[in-house]
């Protein structure tokens, strides 16, 4: 063991920080996920420094090398970091069943691909058209970019339809719908474009990435969950104590690795991981037991990506104006997309549809987090990404409840599916 | 986010191979600690080389520097392990209620007392007068040897006694009762040893730091437990979820941090944090949401503890014989303080109670770690204590099971604090 005092100060600030906003966010009816970047990126060493340096115990086990340290540093939070993401993906894929999403309504498929590909097209079309950093290898960052204005937080509209009593509603149920194919399509998205962004570009080295994305969620989703529902009553013969919880943390770390390993996101593993263990999460209280580690490290995910913002970035005008371009374009492709979807609906519920699908929170900041990671874009554009995902979590809930206001909502008999833990 | 798959892989590898190992200890009737540590010397870079070695991407991150890489792993397999072990003791913390420890009969005060002098003395002695590593600072080696000798593993005794349906006994209760002031004795000694390991000896600095440990004990135990029974009620009010054990993380990092920041280890602030927070455990359904942290991050301590072994430091004889020394002292050590603790008793039962205290499991391994990582124990006498760890682990719960065989044992009425998980 090193001596490790100050990383511990530091992981003990991010978490007290990021609960302290999210407290604070909470009483201002805003989402929590909000906070946490927010006070990641004040307390982050591009504004206060209160985290993110290393300490002098550090820097002398790399032999007095500065540099070394803080890359060590930072290779300790990215793995924490990682940790806290592949754990919310998880918990994700387990509210995801397999049969759910083959019996998804036309409507919210409808929803969810238009609501992917009008934001897709928009941002990818901004970015290649404005260079904005003069990027090595625009086309690729210009597909981040819009990789990441695709998905919607499903958790942020969950948990703002809950609060204003909206959950079971028509428009509610097309939402939550829309938004598994969303997740789904952007992360098979994430997939294609992260295994583009190591390398030059290559058409055989395409083809093979979305062949391995497209095996690799077919197989875990289909052989995967009848494997689980086949054999599962099975772990409980195990001897060590809570097994069947036990074993879906290996699964859930092992297709994170395995998924890493043939160059998707790790994250893909996590999220097919939960889905395959969907089915059989009742039995054995899986998300129960997953829900504290959920609640001790998503949390660092979050105010990790915000201590990554350099908020002198938007000082820069073409920064500033690239970033609400982005998050305009990202507001309006999800209006184009649900409005067209919902062609027959009243004009208020395709507003409160398209309004519902705006916020991006994490999946966006995943998609950014995956791009930086691997080099495939810029620090201003992460800034950027950041930017967007924030401005669309702030902006949406409160356009929600105003739509929602004396509107006459038609509740649907059967429960929906339950909202996830809040972000 | 830095390319970090390759120590994705390295942490499945660890935490299945930890749960794999304990499974086959679980099914041959050994405690799974001791399987948990035995899969990481297997594995780790030592033997078969599994884990913590760095690979390209790493390297590259360091501009090719494999030194420096290979030390960023190391950083971030610790800073994973001392959450692992921090959340270890502040379970074992959130076991003892500070009523309990201050009712504890006269007799468990005593086996705790003796049970520490002798080992701590035998254990010095050997190493003072062999001095097998010629170590630059002998007197602090012998003393972190001494201390790693000390204190019992009550998980491990307690899962035993509760196995053999023996945990209401009076035995039963005079070894927890014991254990607890052991516990609290051998982390008293720790805070005092490895403020003294950092640097020369200075008897003004020994002073401060007994000082620093005693007051940080006393102020966390009976200040901190006062302001937990009169405040905690108020966490209800507090708006995001589950706040409660929010705020009982943010105490167990915080004093952890705080721990290691005044110079103790940070262990101790997180046992202190359990403790001020095991009257309101209940209240808060505290231990149920802490445990599947617990599941998920103690593992990697004792596995990654197991890669940090050289077992080739034992074809050396003159390590080997300190090693049998160093365990035949450990035994020799408890049933001697226990046996004279247990004048007046029947000479099976202080038997029971002398080998009850036999087994050091985890109490051993995060002495050893500290030692290691403020440069105070060699790397031999790491391998050493470990040796020691594990062995004292594995030779008591048969003998003990043997002891019990055929001896009438007297039940108590009231129900005997609750075991630990199993370590």
């Amino acid at each position: 063991m090193e001596d490790i005092t100050g990383i511990l100060v530091d992981l003990f600030v991010l978490f007290a920080a990021a609960k302290a906003a999210g407290e604070l966010f909470t009483r201002m009816r805003q989402p929590p996920v909000v906070g946490e970047v927010l006070v990641g990126v004040l307390i982050g060493p591009h504004a206060l420094g209160l985290v993110g340096s290393p300490d002098g115990s550090l820097i002398s086990l790399f032999g007095g090398d500065r540099e070394a340290a803080a890359e060590a540093l930072d290779v300790v939070f990215d793995v924490i970091a990682e940790l806290g993401v592949i754990i919310l993906l998880f918990f994700v894929g387990l509210e995801t069943r397999l049969g759910d999403l083959l019996d998804v309504g036309k409507r919210s498929a409808l929803v969810g691909v238009l609501g992917v590909a009008f934001p897709f097209a928009l941002g990818f079309a901004l970015i290649w058209a404005t260079d904005p950093t003069n990027s090595k290898d625009l086309e690729i960052e210009a597909a981040f970019v819009a990789t990441a204005m695709v998905a919607t937080s499903i958790g942020i509209t969950a948990r703002v339809l809950g609060d204003i009593g909206a959950i079971r509603t028509r428009e509610a149920r097309i939402i939550l719908g829309a938004a598994v194919v969303d997740d789904i399509l952007a992360l098979l998205l994430l997939s294609v474009v992260s295994g583009l962004g190591g390398d030059d570009f290559d058409a055989l080295e395409v083809g093979l990435t979305a062949v391995a994305a497209v095996a690799f969620v077919v197989f875990a989703a289909l052989v995967g969950t009848r494997v689980i529902r086949q054999y599962s009553m099975h772990l409980e013969r195990l001897q060590i104590r809570n097994s069947p919880f036990l074993v879906a943390i290996i699964i859930m770390l092992g297709l994170s690795a395995l998924a890493g390993f043939i160059g998707l996101a790790a994250i893909i593993g996590a999220f097919l991981a939960g889905m395959m263990l969907a089915e059989a999460k009742e039995r054995f209280n899986l998300e129960q037991q997953a829900l504290p580690i959920y609640e001790f490290l998503v949390p660092f995910f979050f105010v990790i990506i915000g201590t990554k913002v350099d908020p002198g970035a938007f000082t820069d005008a073409t920064i500033l104006e690239i970033a609400l371009g982005v998050t305009a374009l990202a507001v309006l492709g999800k209006l184009i997309g649900g409005g067209i979807a919902s062609a027959g609906l009243p004009v208020r519920s395709a507003a409160i549809i398209g309004t519902g699908m705006v916020p991006r929170g994490e999946v966006g900041l995943v998609v950014a987090s995956v791009g930086s990671g691997i080099g495939a874009i810029s620090a201003d554009m992460f800034s950027v990404v950041v930017f967007m995902s924030v401005a669309t979590t702030i902006l949406a809930p409160p356009v929600l409840v105003w739509l929602h206001r004396g509107y006459p909502l038609e509740p649907l008999g059967e429960p929906a599916e339950p909202a996830l833990p809040e972000l």
